[in-house]
């Protein structure tokens, strides 16, 4: 009996109260995990001390972004994304030893299954935007030449919008690319220079973005997915340092090591060299992969 | 710019990162609450260091909490009850000095608008289940009687049901009273001995519990506010100490302090004097309230 007691909640007691409940039967992972959150959630109320009415809020706010979760919105996923969440798993799932390519998170608009592309293709299927060449290699950490890598990309366009989310005015696959290096692990594509945009902002985080004086925009990037067998899959972006939102991208998915030069080229033989009829971003990267 | 910089996201200063961003013009209470927030969360993330399978395990169920709930069932009150949140809110929000009666988690079957009942009634409007008999004094820390105070109880039968549970099964109003204290204090009336109920358990938080190996039961209560003007409102259960989940409340509402003692009688005279017809529980219990 007196073993049992130790059971009854108090403040002071509140976490072991609640932890010692979880069964010995309980899956260990399961019972890892639900012990850091009782742990950590005990703890951020004791530092909080909220109000009853405050406790009712945080459960409305939780209630709403469950709310305007459905098919096409993840609503809870964007709150990861702006408390950090969602950047600090991707980390912890892609530490690399120095000198490989650092990682970023996914985002929601990437697509499987796209048609393979040449190795050079103008992936801005309508032409609109400024126009942009990039181009680099593939290495392995020693500086070797990666042949045989698949590069997937995609961006959004010089409006901030990405294919999916402007069906029947962008074409289908528009500004998405998928190709495969030569022996010598150089890639290269033409383009159009993306822009800023805003994640969905017209929800629950949207609002909790703007109670908190933040903005909800990320600044101009394109996005890699590098994979070849035997190495780390890199999923990640190259990001415009001159982009007014560089310092305070909405997800946290800028790293220093991700920022690309976007150089204006304006001589007319390097123009006409790649078929433009105007001047044009010149983006070199080259990414670093390591060993699985 | 070497300012900025250290907004970049790092695994290592990740909190930072997310704090700093918190403008200077957000409300300080709402500064001050997310900036625990993320700390806890950040915190409990690299301790747990979740696959991304693991993570968007955790965004489904969130999600599927949020879809649970609607204008009927709040899953997100649930999850904070079987962590142990509620009973923590509630107790930093009712700290109260020694000898002080002590506070427990409201529940969600209390009705604000109940006819007032004569001090005594049998709130057992159906006549069913093991008669009771419940009286004690409502006194301040020095042991002096508090007249006028308002005496709200309510309780499920004894099969685990409140009546707004069973409408057109119990009569409405079933085991709820509401009623004053005279000059000596005394508090006393007539009921059916509670039994021990489920918490809902058929959406993400019931699997949730499973999973931990633990059960959706909270053991047999019957439930108090005390209120008189110039003393802490006592919101407040009595607990029959012999029931089987005792020591295991699904919501962590039991304190030690409010074990009552169902004390069976089988007297024929006092039967008689209370007006039973079969041996009755008798409960005693006095209530100390702290001045404001």
């Amino acid at each position: 009996m007196s073993e049992e007691k130790l059971g009854y909640f108090t403040e002071e007691k509140s976490i072991e109260a609640v932890i010692e409940r979880i069964s010995s039967d309980c899956d260990p992972r399961l019972k890892e995990v639900m012990s850091v959150i009782v742990k950590k959630l005990h703890e951020a109320v004791k530092e909080i001390e909220p109000t009853q009415d405050e406790w009712m809020k945080a459960i409305m706010f939780l209630t709403e972004t469950g709310h305007k979760t459905d098919d096409w919105r993840q609503e809870y996923i964007l709150l990861s994304d702006i408390l950090g969440v969602s950047m600090l798993v991707d980390a912890i799932n892609s530490r690399r030893p120095n000198g490989a390519s650092e990682n970023t998170v996914l985002g929601p608009f990437h697509i499987e299954v796209v048609p393979e592309t040449k190795m050079g293709t103008n992936i801005s299927l309508d032409g609109k935007g400024e126009p942009m060449y990039v181009h680099g290699y593939i290495l392995d950490i020693d500086g070797n030449p990666i042949s045989g890598a698949q590069i997937d990309i995609w961006q959004a366009n010089e409006d901030g919008f990405y294919d999916v989310q402007q069906k029947g005015i962008q074409p289908d696959f528009n500004l998405r690319g998928k190709f495969f290096t030569e022996a010598n692990g150089k890639y290269f594509f033409k383009s159009a220079k993306p822009r800023y945009y805003p994640i969905p902002d017209d929800g629950p985080v949207g609002k909790l973005l703007a109670a908190m004086g933040r903005h909800p925009f990320r600044p101009a990037h394109f996005h890699y997915i590098v994979q070849k067998k035997g190495y780390q899959t890199l999923t990640t972006h190259l990001f415009d340092p001159n982009d007014q939102y560089i310092n305070s991208d909405a997800v946290f998915g800028v790293k220093e090591s991700l920022m690309a030069n976007f150089k204006l080229i304006k001589e007319i033989e390097k123009i006409n060299e790649h078929g433009f009829d105007k001047p044009y971003y010149d983006v070199e990267y080259d990414f670093i992969l390591a060993k699985l």
